[in-house]
């Protein structure tokens, strides 16, 4: 398969690309590294990065911003990142690869732990992990030509324990290597509408 | 009790005002009718409707706009009336209400049982309402002073089937007297970060 993987630079889309590319064609795209660019708040950037890989069989997404700070200071510019960027910048790709994919292709894309266990300054990501889970339900029952959609929900990486371990006492981290299974189950698999919780 | 109720003119909306106008001193608040005026979507005019009626001990939101159509159709736009009217029109609502209710107040939102259960043409309906859930759920942690907000879930109205009907074959439609009842129990009660199905 040539499976597309928005975010390939990043910690979770690192892993997920080396585990798809031992059997699968794997398309790198970043915002700014990779071997395609997208942003993926933009949906003609987003139109444009599938007109130019052309047909592609699965598209995986590790990539989206989120507001982090506390109720008393948010305000709608605040929430608007995260809906913005995590997610309508998911999104955008899904509603661009029900166009673009093959017959029977696959969306995955990503939400967090945070959606079902809020955190100190995490309102922002607990709503927008939450929508993404919801849009991928919906979608999955109105997509055409046999293509599927999954979101993986992934708790706190190990390898993120230093940067945002303060905010996550009591969780236990997985490895991002782990996190990559459950973006194969969803590629590889004939699922559609599941939510891959890796925690 | 001083309570607002914002979308007061609704088929939801006046049941509840008439349930606690039993019990409560209820501020009937509209978009175009009600005893005061607020479009929820601008946060300057959500900020001023707390000033105009000052110190309140509830508010109740029963107000938001969603897109519905086909998938195929959908685009971010579509995807943003209800991101920005029912979300985040719901949410400027409960930030401005953090600085405006008295100590112990509580702030009661809306989602809707297509947030667990996907419908045709549905999407939008579907992302919102569940970040409306998660929104809430996380807000809950944060609010100081000992502020309370919950959600209510209705199922499909029994006074909206004629309109709605087609969509919800095999839903079991709820009188709004009855979904009324739940927004006494956020109001009345002590929970908090409760979502109050009423299916």
């Amino acid at each position: 398969m040539k499976v597309i993987v928005i975010g390939a630079t990043g910690t979770i889309g690192r892993a997920v690309s080396e585990q798809l590319a031992a059997r699968h064609e794997v398309i790198r795209v970043g915002r700014s590294g990779g071997q395609h660019q997208v942003d993926i708040a933009d949906p003609a950037s987003v139109e444009a990065l599938f007109r130019r890989i052309g047909p592609a069989d699965a598209v995986v997404v590790t990539a989206g911003n989120l507001h982090f700070g506390p109720l008393a200071e948010l305000d709608a510019d605040k929430m608007n990142v995260g809906l913005q960027h995590k997610l309508m910048g998911q999104v955008n790709v899904a509603l661009a690869a029900q166009r673009h994919l093959n017959d029977g292709g696959s969306i995955t894309l990503t939400s967090g732990i945070v959606g079902a266990e809020p955190i100190r300054y995490g309102i922002n990501a607990t709503t927008v992990n939450t929508a993404v889970d919801g849009f991928v339900r919906a979608a999955a029952i109105e997509l055409p030509r046999g293509l599927r959609i999954n979101v993986v929900d992934p708790s706190v990486l190990q390898e993120s324990m230093k940067a945002y371990g303060p905010y996550f006492h009591g969780f236990e981290p997985v490895p991002a290597s782990r996190v990559a299974q459950a973006y194969s189950r969803s590629v590889d698999g004939l699922q559609t509408g599941k939510v891959y919780r890796v925690w």
